[in-house]
């Protein structure tokens, strides 16, 4: 951790207490001058911190911004993900970033958030709308030891981490649309571009993109996707803290990326389902040029949906566009 | 094609025949200056033309060089691989160039050639020797309309296509091991390496990079090779024009391609299968760290080997490193 981290993660441990300077100094190694021209900095980042020469510091309210030291002390603790964590104000597309990164050679677990993307992709080469401060876009670097056609597990084990984070964290009930989506009232609040760089039988690393609509008023949508797309805030009522959110989700996908690594996906694959409005409906899915419909079944073993077609075959399915039959 | 592509490809057309300065120059639309210029810059690259005014021009000799020029204009006719050439005389790794020709967003079928290649690569990050002028390294761009699991068709095809080219312009009798090594006497003579980029349900993608021991002697292998590898020359007893080798098997890989994109996997297959040296054989496969033995049955219809293992269950291997036990 950096100076930065490890002040904001005592102060925070301390919750509505005071730390002393002397304290700070002690845990930092470094000296009383030093701590406080680290306050001072975070001071000027928004980070409001009391300090008094009698009871010492202490944190009283922390600005909406996405700072990368605070993040860090937010998920200290992971694993894997979020060992390392960068913040841009802005990017082209954070999983170009971290494309770079593993390119570099980067060891998996890193982490880059954007304030803003000027060019953010969904699946497909799709946009991905995301204004300033509006919401987390951000991507992961993995390195799993899975062959190619397992990296579906990975988008299954991001999409339960996002259910579960929104649920837990959020207090909404939403619900996942095979593949990569996560919505709330049917409308689309989060969803998951994963991205691979393979041999034939053995991936080199995979890119998990993840965007989700945290602060968004209805207004902040483009006229064309108001009737499909949602916020965490239209949907509770309220704003919410990105970095808390954003920490809770590093730690929930954490989680289910060390259940695929200990090769218990099958764990992952039952929370999915329970939050699954895909199965047992009937569906239509494209795929490329071509079309299926049936229900559908199940998830197998590598994430991919089993469908039961109008003429009675079980197809697998690894990926298309999923509409509900109703 | 360009200008000297032309002339060598009308110049090869006459055979032993001359084409007068008179013809070239109005075949290509410039002046017999123009021409004479080309000529003289062919000849410094070490094609023998000869040039008599009363005559015209013949081609005597070509050099073994690989010159991009040249290539085009012997795969003149060729569907997709071979649209656009490069030749390196020396680059880290031809798969390394063609994934930055990706990226750019140049279209499939463009092929990097390098005379040697510093940091060649076999599967799973192995070293590939690729000494200069010895034998063909170089990287084929596709973007195929295929999902993921299906680029194993793609080495099979390439497999397949240097199968035939061995055994048809060469006159030696390949035998393919699965998945991507070409075998002469139980010893390894060229490979493919296939490396995708790719979101789950859809390839950006494909790099084949293919690697052919030409005109190795015993003495241009490393000791610890000897045993495993062999070339074309050593195997046949004479040397081979690499130009024209590179061409032929350019010519096939089209071929097979052009077969995979017609969804006629199945005559690939079958054209594999009949070369193959692992099917119907008792096989151990390391995948990773586990390792599994049983009788190779089939491929199937994404090219992944079926099979039978001691324990009778049809185990679907998409890669692996393949030992024959006898």
């Amino acid at each position: 951790m950096t100076l930065d981290a490890k002040i904001l993660s005592t102060l925070r441990g301390a919750g509505d207490g005071c730390v002393s300077g002397a304290e700070l100094s002690h845990q930092l190694g470094i000296s009383r001058t030093a701590v406080w021209a680290r306050i001072q900095e975070l001071r000027s980042l928004g980070y409001e911190i009391e300090a008094s020469p009698h009871h010492g510091c202490r944190l009283r309210a922390v600005p909406d911004v996405l700072h990368a030291d605070d993040l860090m002390s937010l998920v200290n603790g992971n694993h894997i993900i979020g060992r390392d964590i960068q913040v841009f104000q802005e990017t082209n597309s954070t999983n170009d970033v971290v494309e770079r990164l593993a390119r570099d050679g980067v060891a998996e677990g890193a982490v880059v958030f954007a304030e803003t993307q000027k060019r953010g992709r969904g699946r497909l080469g799709r946009h991905w709308v995301s204004p300033p401060r509006k919401g987390l876009w951000f991507s992961v670097l993995l390195r799993p030891n899975l062959q190619p056609p397992q990296a579906t597990q990975l988008t299954v084990a991001a999409a339960t981490a996002l259910a579960r984070t929104i649920h837990e964290h959020c207090g909404l009930q939403p619900s996942v649309k095979w593949p990569n989506d996560i919505l709330l009232q049917d409308r689309k609040v989060a969803g998951v571009l994963t991205e691979l760089a393979a041999e034939i039988d053995c991936i080199r690393y995979v890119i998990l993109g993840i965007g989700i609509n945290v602060n968004f008023s209805p207004s902040d949508f483009p006229a064309e996707l108001r009737a499909v797309a949602t916020s965490l805030q239209i949907e509770a009522g309220h704003a919410f803290r990105r970095a808390e959110l954003a920490a809770a989700l590093l730690r929930e996908l954490d989680r289910d990326y060390d259940r695929v690594r200990r090769r218990e996906f099958g764990r992952v694959a039952d929370e999915w389902a329970a939050h699954c409005a895909t199965l047992g409906q009937r569906v239509r899915i494209r795929i490329g040029d071509r079309a299926v419909t049936g229900r559908a079944e199940a998830l197998d073993d590598a994430g991919a949906l089993l469908l039961r077609t109008d003429h009675g075959h079980l197809e697998r399915i690894v990926g298309g566009d999923v509409t509900l039959e109703k």
